[in-house]
């Protein structure tokens, strides 16, 4: 089938699941007692895709994110289910009045219409992103990495057992073509969601003519003010940093005030040389730092998602904000402070998705933030902006009920 | 001043704007005052863009559109200030909750950032997108027609007697080149909004790497069902079409069930006869209509904008709703009908901005759904669907408050 063909096909299937009321959590919740019960034949191909990828030189932790397990499946079972049985999207009254005329109007959410996801090795994402574009009445398009195809290939064949037809359809040729197809496939895909590293993004961006919701990049940071408690501020930062270094809420570089600075340093450094984290420094950092090593321009700008962290002292909460705005990806940043003026001041100034006083920024995440699951974390400000769960998978549409009206 | 320099320059302002509160309606109130202080001076510019559009040989109703006089400068000069006295959509609580751990988490409205707009020939666009988008909190790029330059050079020179530098610039070289650019001019605009005519929204929707919000292109229909009441059919689809014909909530095309086109055709045709508009039907309209001649397939799909009418017979709603799927632009369609399960089906089932039962698509307007002045009717999906005013010109971040919290 071409891609145009299963645009037509998804669009049309779209047209019955936007009618759908809770039709859409029963097919959910036998797609995901059908991953169960296909268990071995998913475990089987994803045998054949670790083998290629082996032999093909992956590395390790390439293929940890590529192997599934029972116990991996069992958990995308319990997370189609989750999202199956949570309150339907779909339908919402946002508003709704009688205008002076007598016309009855609401504002309504519908489904966006048909879902495209490019995305790279990781198998769960096929199962995740079918239970949230299906639940918020979406048809959806995956085009997943070449190294997870066999295993794509296996967990598609078991939701669509228990999905109507054209719901989820999967890519079988996951070459760079057929990702530039699917970016300008205009008539039949609403938006286009890549989720993977910033390359992968970018390109994606750049090339796209359907529109596109960027999700993921982050280089966040914390900013430790001069009233910060240096215990509390140490403990962020090796939350933030350690916790979880590859994904994207984790921080690449801190700014601390050179007034706390010679008392806050060595602390947070100490606490950070527990995980063996390398810091970077500016070159009044690496005095106070013996283990650190010079910091290059590049660095600021750098997402390490590494045990790597750049530090640098400023000798303001204004030149901490200049550096934010210059290098920050809009994803996370946190202020650590006993100051109101300055909390206010940072929430108020600071461009991104989630502004922290006095927390890790480690929370930006759906299920965190009480928004339940989530397809990724939006870094821009049109549609979607931070966790991107059930709500904004759907737009919306003004009925008006009358009796004649006319102007 | 280079775009680059331009965009730095709005970016900058945006950062500052963002943090403005009551002093951007003062400012804007003011910039108000300056149009009708600066009116000699504008009118002036106006006159030498009629003489030039004359002199190019420019059509009556092109010429009107350029026009300005004293009365249009007043409305404004209203419409700035309507906006300027309108609620702050800014730092509005969207949601906000203390979560299990104790940090409170709060999702708040923020301006987009840079607003890049590029126009046709109507002058009073420029106040208009200049009160929308500083009243949002944003700063603002106009890139108008080329035939309206003087006119706007001169209104803008008058809004920035009372504008902080920045927050409002315009394209001072209208050209093709100057489109093309602030089309990729990623680094600075957060989003682009053409407004005109479907030549220039196609290629903007097609040349932008800036998010584009597609706004203004029609082809709306009206469904005359089998059950409806024909003089209320009558009257909504003469409103709907005559009233003003040039507007993208006007209808292009009629549908009437074959159960009742018999009766209700020559009714609906001799109310149009009063406005000499033109109808093109399918060979059975033609065949019940003396005066009508054969539609083209591409008469379907054409936004006429003018007193011409496509007229088709079918013989259910699925006829109708399938054709509106295949031709509607997404904006507003009508069904007139007196069945209550055929009114619900054509609201749930029918795919675009604004879905009407027995009144005229017409209303589509910010004004008339209560919702204040708007930049445009958007008929895309993400983001902002109908009316886009002040809400739309928002995006949200989160603010999250905690005492020390790590994951």
């Amino acid at each position: 089938m071409t891609l145009q063909e299963m645009g037509a096909k998804a669009k049309e299937c779209a047209r019955k699941l936007a009618a759908m009321g809770p039709e859409k959590e029963r097919a959910l919740l036998e797609a995901a007692e059908a991953l169960r019960e296909h268990q071995e034949e998913i475990l089987a191909a994803n045998e054949e895709d670790l083998r290629a990828g082996e032999a093909a030189g992956m590395t390790a932790s390439l293929l940890d994110r590529l192997r599934l397990t029972p116990e991996r499946i069992e958990g995308m079972a319990l997370a189609m289910e989750e999202v199956a049985q949570a309150a339907d999207p779909v339908g919402r009254v946002l508003m709704g009045e009688t205008r002076p005329n007598g016309l009855r109007i609401e504002k309504v959410t519908v489904p966006l219409g048909v879902i495209g996801i490019i995305y790279e090795a990781r198998p769960n994402v096929t199962s995740d992103a079918c239970a949230l574009c299906v639940k918020a009445g979406n048809a959806v398009i995956l085009r997943g990495g070449k190294e997870a195809l066999r295993s794509n290939q296996a967990i598609v064949r078991a939701l669509n057992t228990a999905l109507p037809e054209g719901a989820l359809q999967l890519v079988e040729d996951p070459s760079r073509e057929s990702a530039r197809e699917l970016m300008g496939l205009t008539d039949y895909l609403d938006v286009l969601i890549p989720r993977g590293g910033a390359g992968l993004i970018r390109a994606v961006k750049e090339g796209s003519r359907v529109p596109v919701i960027e999700t993921g990049v982050g280089n966040c940071h914390v900013f430790v003010d001069e009233s910060a408690q240096v215990d509390m501020a140490a403990e962020i930062i090796f939350n933030a940093k350690t916790s979880r270094p590859s994904v994207c809420n984790a921080i690449e570089t801190i700014l601390v005030h050179s007034a706390i600075a010679e008392k806050a340093l060595p602390a947070i450094a100490s606490r950070l040389r527990e995980k063996n984290v390398q810091l970077r420094g500016c070159p009044r950092a690496c005095a106070l730092l013996p283990d650190a090593v010079p910091a290059t321009e590049e660095d600021w700008a750098t997402e390490f998602l590494d045990y790597i962290l750049a530090v640098k002292i400023v000798d303001s909460l204004d030149e901490a904000l200049a550096h934010i705005a210059k290098y920050s990806g809009g994803h996370s940043e946190a202020i650590v402070t006993e100051s109101y003026q300055n909390a206010e001041r940072f929430l108020q100034s600071v461009d991104s998705a989630a502004v922290y006083v006095n927390a890790s920024t480690r929370f930006t995440d759906g299920g965190e933030f009480g928004l339940g699951a989530e397809i990724g974390i939006s870094t821009q400000k049109l549609h979607a902006r931070g966790p991107m769960g059930l709500e904004q998978l759907t737009s919306t549409k003004f009925l008006l009920r009358g009796s004649g009206q006319v102007r």
